[in-house]
């Protein structure tokens, strides 16, 4: 299979309420990744777009097919994936393969999502239909209770008093937003918070408070993939992907012998580490799937960045910050830079993309000299997807 | 890149207020596929699915991670496609690219819908998402109009008097209704109708009546693809996917330059024609997507069959018929076999692949000598994909 390079990058702005369509946020992000390598719309073969709700928030299903067409890539063939909160990176996996194979030398991939258009109580039930929905919401499980149900057995399989997770849980978010503030795209980017006001906002579901989870959010972001060859002609500054993993779990009930740990988490990033070569400890530069607090501590350690009942002590000791062991989320992280669901993973990308080439020198989130990133996306119940992104030149 | 071929077919019942769930209905017809080439679930690496409004149906997204876990195929990434009735073609293009790109061996794809279970009037709502949503739902247009227009064009533009149209449509369904009177999977396999039942039906849209529109149906049907060599161990009579094709369209108004001619399936099926190396008279049976009669003739049109504006003397010569020049849904199509939106194309190669082995002597649809076959779907405003299908012994 033939090498396959990221050339080009977009990404809008976070928000809620944004005032543009799903289709029009995913047409600004793609003009600002076309751009960035001067391509053309003619020069373009197929699209590739992750979307969840936009049959929920906009009465629009099949909205690839107009995104194709609005940007001028006239009749290619346009597929939507939808794998809950995992769709965009799930599309970039699939996108990666049309180019490996020779099939297309010139795709473009993004994930569009207005989650703020339904309203939260709509957007809550609508997210709900990740889990299973027969067994799982019928009862009356929904997210915030799922990982509410991980940190309490968190707590307790690795002997975590709930006190000192609770500590935990509060830097993970104090960290997200203060590098929140450094992300001008981040739907909070001018909202720093404290441990206090963590451990002190309302209850969620018991033991996560607000300032646990991530928002409801718009936005879009947009990735040109191309062959090596091509990737040559189109930049200076090709990061290519090294690595992909993806992996998917049953119903939360059925996994319970393993969990805490996300077993398809575990075998999704084996997957992508041994097809680029490489280990934890090789990995620059992190963005995961930050849903919720306890999300992260597990997520990190899923990954091999600490051990199990250590993750933690990651963002005690500073570890996940600019210059730490494993910088984690520089982004702000879907809690700060917010969680546009079918957009996320290319958000997630672009970041770790432009952290390679660093081109946020000036944004004060720069990790200097990164070479090798990671990104880890977790879609509901859940379908995880994992990509390792390397520097090419 | 290297061959693929499907070696296992599974197809449940069409029909209305199935009481299966979508995962349900999914998994009963893996089942069928694997135990026709006697496919444990541990061999499966990968699956893939078109599921258009579980959301909607059944409150349940995300569905293909479920059903990859309870068929057994512990933690493989699994894919959900959303293309709007052209899902499962699209679906199954997809998972050939990653077997014949040599990641994969052996993979399932399918797909699952129940339509039904939303009632007809959200039914009716949640299908007209297939265009777009601000330009053309908003005003009125659903797909009933949408085709209802076209039939109009139609006329106007190739000089057939609407009459003479109208005769051929209810020609059209009075095919569709015989031979599905032959599929015991059919949803009106009881019902064989005449001419003048479907141009005395109430007027849905006019010119088009009641049984010139296919139903709503809820309903599944599950391929296995396996690489050459795989292939060769599981069954002697392979069916390689030998072209395939997929295009997109902008919404209707945009496309009417070009219409009534689609000019989507016409780039789309030229690539399936070409990839494959054969011509439209290589084509010894076609599954066409006709969810109005008035579809049938342009698409048969659009995929070589007939020149511009003589499509419906197709079906008033006979030649759609077996025995003729081009046996057209011979299943009983989407009129009489039923339309589960996201597992239409899934059907639709499931049918081929059957006549292509010669499964059918004993029901009375066979094409005998069938070698070479087509799949046509269409997706919304729309998404074209298109399948050849040659038998490989």
């Amino acid at each position: 299979m033939r090498k396959v390079a990221i050339v080009g990058t977009g990404h809008t702005e976070f928000g809620s309420e944004l005032p543009k369509t799903e289709i029009e946020l995913f047409c600004e992000a793609a003009t600002e990744a076309m751009a960035e390598c001067d391509l053309g719309p003619q020069q373009v073969q197929a699209l590739f777009c992750g979307n969840v709700f936009g049959d929920f928030a906009e009465g629009q299903g099949m909205i690839q097919s107009f995104i194709a067409n609005e940007l001028g890539f006239h009749n290619v063939p346009a597929t939507r994936f939808e794998g809950a909160c995992a769709s965009a990176t799930v599309a970039i996996r699939d996108a990666f393969m049309w180019v490996a194979s020779g099939f297309y030398d010139i795709v473009v991939v993004g994930g569009t999502e207005k989650a703020t258009a339904m309203g939260t109580p709509l957007a809550t039930r609508t997210f709900a239909m990740g889990a299973e929905a027969k067994y799982e919401f019928a009862p009356g499980l929904t997210f915030p209770g799922f990982f509410a149900l991980l940190a309490h057995l968190y707590a307790s399989t690795y002997n975590v008093p709930l006190e000192k997770l609770r500590e935990q849980m509060s830097l993970v978010s104090v960290q997200s937003h203060y590098y929140g503030t450094k992300n001008p795209h981040a739907q909070f980017r001018h909202k720093e918070i404290t441990p206090e006001q963590v451990s002190g906002g309302f209850t969620v579901a018991s033991p996560l408070r607000l300032l646990d989870c991530c928002p409801f959010s718009d936005g879009a972001a947009v990735l040109v993939l191309a062959s090596e060859e091509a990737a040559k002609k189109l930049t200076d500054k090709p990061v290519y992907i090294t690595g992909l993993g993806q992996a998917s779990s049953p119903r939360l009930s059925a996994q319970a012998p393993y969990l805490p740990r996300i077993r398809a988490r575990e075998l999704s990033v084996k997957q992508a580490y041994e097809m680029a070569g490489v280990t934890p400890q090789d990995i620059d530069i992190c963005e995961l799937h930050d849903c919720f607090s306890i999300a992260s501590i597990i997520a990190a350690e899923n990954l091999g960045f600490a051990q199990a009942g250590e993750g933690g002590r990651l963002w005690e000791n500073g570890d996940t910050k600019i210059g730490g062991k494993i910088p984690i989320n520089i982004s702000g992280g879907l809690k700060a830079k917010g969680h546009p669901i079918g957009a996320t993973g290319a958000s997630q990308t672009c970041e770790i993309v432009r952290q390679l080439r660093g081109d946020l020198a000036d944004s004060g989130r720069q990790v200097a000299g990164a070479r090798t990133g990671l990104v880890d996306t977790l879609g509901g119940d859940g379908i995880i997807a994992n990509l390792v992104l390397q520097a090419g030149w």
